[in-house]
């Protein structure tokens, strides 16, 4: 086996297939698109393949990321974040001149600078409107949607072409571990305001919804035409969490190494927030994950805490039993920000060969 | 001026350069050496700067850091970390045939390993005894010091120059803003820790401690030979509430675009946990930060939360005021994690100029 040195990415690609055809599965049972998130993994060779399995295009949160896409081969992007500048927009726009790409509009003023530039250069930007639906992030409020949508279908440069939300495992605002409620009140919000929008003139074709946790259980609710998973392609422990996942479908794990055992209640691995990433904090509600990762076969630690470098590792009440130089492998809470740490990932291919693979979207924010 | 698209990190190189002045001359002052901590900033440029105003060498996290450094010819580095399993201990071999490094050990099984493979190239490799003096991370336990150094000091392979230790701002192992007492504390147990040693016959030359908050301090106190700060180049919230920097010395600073409004009271930036990190959270002791950064000539605005790509600003109960389109420059709460997730970042040069530079050591953690 290939040596891989500490700390590294290690992604099973046999179990990748797994969960992407269970996913694809899921969407082509219902008759709704998939349209994986590609922030997951960042990498062009899994966003084709992501389109052989079947999806229709994928989606990224930046136009650099899709920008990446879009120079590997990828054709249909939605860019899930509205593009707002004279620079991003005119990016946008020359990307639109060669694939299909979409983004989010949930402002008059975005959504008019987008339409009079791609009207000056005899285009028309393809865009959707983006709806809070509880999350409490981007997007036009409810209330607020139908003289939104009125106006932006009017704009000389724009094809709005439908909506979208982010809504996570939430109910009526708050983290939720009731993923089918969850699911139930995001389907009935897209789909009774795309039925609003229409009957008021305004045609909508895209019914955009569904992350990792919701995404199949939004898939199966009618009037839904396309959902957006990213996580699902590796899962990790949030999803894990949730039930969403099981262990063995997690498969994109943290290689690391205990580089110090100062105290036998105490072990020091070579990974810490610039591995790991420190957004999903342990005990965070609803899922109260306990670390900052699964250490597969131990059950009996805790990854406590991190620092930029140093990762510790406890157990309740008794000494940890590692040693300098255990290797250990850890699911991480959050893949896609861990993915984001990387340059590069080692891929096991099927037939147990190692591929050292560029993370291509890696930092791209802009 | 240059238009830098967003979100970026920008540097003012004329800050830069007092920043540098001020912690050289306090080492001068005291006779004690400074050895910057790389970790801030990660670029070869500016690490050459600082041994250009007085460094005596660098001090990097990890050996691959070390390497970028080598690379870029600097000549004396500390890696201020353990050096553990066969392929890293040769990676540090090879290196100290061209240079002068030191690593740090801390356990007899990677002292043991690191003393064999030098010794089977006729080598010595230069070391460092950690000591854990309360921070409760990596290093040797006081009480299990001296019988630790003398196995190292009896170790063929290996040249034990010294001890360091990272302490930070804490006393008796907790989180403090009393600085000067956490600088005495860290400069006590150093030097009685170097006393006790020499006292058993064994010669201990580099006494290394301090880091950005008490580097100043602890740089004064008798027996202490160097200091390793690193944030202090460029300064940050976490340095400014602990009353360490004043805000015009916090000079690497994020430039944001407003890119949503959803509500009057709710503002959506263009950066969130991939470019801020996360891993100094609001409310965290001692410091107790409000948000995840300082919104310069915005105090009244909180940077609230984050996703991935999302940062949300809110102000207590009044609307934000802020625009789709409005460009903010914020002070990150922890600016070593923010450029490690960045590939390139802006220097503002004295003249007022801009050069994007690379960040030469970004995301190497192996």
């Amino acid at each position: 086996m290939l040596n891989i040195e500490t700390p590294a990415v290690i992604i099973d690609m046999e179990q990748v297939e797994r969960n992407l055809r269970r996913y694809q599965q899921c969407a082509d049972l219902h008759g709704c698109a998939l349209r994986p998130h590609t922030k997951t993994h960042k990498i062009v060779r899994l966003a084709k393949m992501q389109m052989e399995f079947g999806a229709k295009g994928v989606c990224c949160a930046k136009l650099s990321e899709a920008e990446v896409m879009a120079a590997g081969g990828i054709d249909d992007i939605f860019v899930a974040y509205p593009v707002i500048g004279r620079e991003k927009i005119e990016r946008f726009l020359a990307l639109s001149r060669q694939i299909r790409i979409i983004c989010g509009v949930d402002s008059i003023e975005g959504a008019s600078a987008l339409s009079d530039a791609a009207a000056a250069h005899g285009q028309r930007a393809e865009v959707r409107i983006e709806l809070d639906t509880g999350y409490a992030r981007a997007g036009v409020q409810r209330d607020e949607i139908l003289e939104f949508a009125k106006r932006v279908s009017e704009m000389p440069g724009l094809d709005l072409g439908g909506i979208f939300t982010f809504k996570s495992a939430t109910l009526a605002g708050k983290p939720t571990l009731d993923l089918r409620a969850a699911a139930e009140e995001e389907g009935r919000l897209l789909s009774e305001t795309a039925e609003l929008l229409r009957s008021n003139g305004i045609p909508i074709r895209d019914v955009s919804g569904g992350s990792t946790p919701t995404g199949e259980l939004v898939a199966a609710y009618p009037g839904i035409t396309e959902i957006r998973p990213g996580t699902y392609i590796f899962q990790d422990v949030s999803e894990l969490r949730q039930g969403v996942a099981e262990p063995e479908e997690c498969c994109a794990v943290v290689k690391v190494t205990v580089v110090s055992t100062p105290t036998p209640y105490r072990a020091v691995i070579d990974g810490g927030s610039k591995v790991f990433a420190a957004d999903k904090k342990p005990m965070t509600p609803p899922v109260n994950l306990p670390g900052f990762g699964r250490i597969i076969g131990h059950d009996e630690l805790i990854f406590d805490h991190m620092n930029e470098e140093h990762g510790v590792i406890v157990r309740n009440d008794a000494p940890t039993g590692l040693k300098v130089g255990d290797v250990l492998y850890i699911v991480p809470n959050h893949v896609c920000t861990t993915m984001n740490l990387f340059d590069f990932v080692y891929l096991r291919e099927k037939d147990g060969s190692y591929t050292r693979t560029r993370v291509d979207g890696r930092g791209r924010v802009w």
